[in-house]
């Protein structure tokens, strides 16, 4: 890759995304000491980054690609990205979902014109129900975070926030499948001198161990303890990913269940804008690491605004 | 007034507030039936339209009223708003609230470096308080709602809309006091032929029945009639307000408790932004009566995003 590329990728995606907006709080600044500039994903198409990545992945295809289709494998913001993205561009998009994904999610893939196909939850069942289809049909699979034109669609969320401020320090995104801060790492090491940190739960820590380890670690699943409320980071790093973050990225601040949910607040409340836990990540490690911050200009990617409303309550 | 006033009016206060930005959702649109065009008054300085009005208010004053300081009651939006309008002006701003007032209202016009007088709950009482202030330093009462500058300053909420929309039929605003009301009244009068319909809770629907009245009719307070969620709308109209209400507005829509819940459902759902109840009642009004609104070009106020944060509960 050479910087030329990311400009034609972003130039290609011009007409199929939102250029989001960057939005910043005077009040917010003070209380915390550290100039925030917010990237707003929850504003883009289908209400997170997501739909970048789909999209450049889906135009990456061949015209006899694009006419077998495409299918992956998601409960989340993926599912409805690439849903919409292959509509756009004309493409039948397979979704494999587990028979419990909430009603809502399903919506979205069909209102989207998405084609779901149920499976028995856990990992296993659906990465065998997305190969079945991949197999029977000829669709292509793409991965929602570990491929690379998916890494590489999502690195103009922050080619646009570079252009959209005057000079960042440090750039924070959330780490799950490791997609986002994989593409924002690239974006900031072409195009910045910002250094790029990592923020993860500290209930689904893989990243934060994989760094530490050499190699990529899992969260054991179906305990106490990795029922973070940022349901979009429970995921783990990939193949494709682990080494872009490993080369590029400064580090990964972990955060408390609380942190998450007071960042939140005080998003909701300064910025008046609704996001997911999932983005309140990379506030609350910069307010817990405050002191690294400290009156520098800092880039945060919010990732997106599906926030579950039943859990939500308005009285 | 002729249409340059409102020119200049929009001209002085330029620099001193936020061109809030104009969102849509399509899916939104789509689901409703009804071309909605939301102008963003939550992203508004202090929160809330009500800057405006204070700003362009205390722009009015001599300088020596100026140096003698504004005084005003209220335990909403508007204290915050006069309070960062006078900073902002150089003037010195005494706010009368309620003993009882939340601390988190006190502690926003604190923040702007307000002086806060406590009074005893009621109307009376703080109607009294503010009174003693302005006769006893001869400070100028402005009144949140019920003053030609307020209005008039209000009214460049919806110039705005003008200037950043192509066509509206209708314009939908919240009505309470009926300060924005009859400042949206006003512009669109003198700027467009779009229709301006008013939205009020069913509990407190004094302005619904002054129009047909026709003399300012009052809520009956301290029952369970009136305890709407919409808690800045529980105020009645005023003297200077509401013969430009009667005179410019084309009717006013009443809406159910659950309406307005599920607008505001809607709205953090398919904007993702956050907004007050009171900011709600707009779209509630249009959904209840959708089929009058059926593929219409919608422009609504969204009034304010100062919700309480204690009332939604993150689980």
């Amino acid at each position: 890759m050479i910087a030329k590329d990311f400009i034609t990728i972003q130039k290609g995606l011009a007409s199929y995304i939102h250029c989001t907006p960057v939005i910043t709080s005077s009040l917010l600044n003070k209380i915390i000491g550290v100039n925030l500039q917010f990237k707003c994903e929850n504003f883009q198409k289908t209400g997170s980054f997501k739909f970048r990545g789909a999209t450049y992945a889906i135009q990456q295809l061949t015209a006899a690609q694009k006419s077998r289709g495409v299918v992956t494998h998601s409960s989340g913001n993926f599912a409805q990205a690439l849903a919409l993205a292959a509509k756009g561009l004309g493409v039948k998009a397979h979704i494999v979902m587990p028979k419990n994904a909430p009603q809502v999610k399903k919506d979205a893939v069909l209102e989207y014109d998405g084609f779901i196909t149920e499976c028995e939850p856990g990992n296993t069942a659906r990465e065998k129900s997305a190969a079945k289809i991949e197999n029977e049909i000829d669709a292509t699979f793409i991965h929602p975070s570990n491929n690379k034109n998916v890494i590489l669609g999502h690195s103009t969320a922050t080619l646009e926030l570079l252009d959209q401020t005057h000079h960042l320090d440090i750039i924070v995104a959330p780490v799950g499948g490791g997609g986002l801060l994989a593409g924002t790492a690239l974006a900031a090491h072409y195009f910045s001198k910002s250094a790029v940190i990592g923020a993860e739960p500290m209930q689904v820590d893989d990243a934060y161990r994989s760094l530490l380890s050499g190699k990529i670690e899992m969260n054991v699943h179906n305990n106490n303890n990795n029922n973070t409320i940022a349901d979009g980071l429970r995921t783990h790093l990939g193949s494709i990913n682990f080494p872009i973050i490993q080369k590029y990225v400064d580090g990964i601040i972990r955060v408390e269940e609380s942190e998450i949910i007071s960042a939140m607040r005080l998003i909701f409340q300064y910025l008046k804008i609704v996001i997911e836990p999932s983005s309140a990540v990379a506030l609350a490690a910069v307010i817990k690491e405050k002191e690294r911050f400290k009156s520098q200009n800092v880039g945060i990617i919010l990732s997106g605004g599906n926030v579950n409303l039943d859990t939500l309550s308005f009285s």
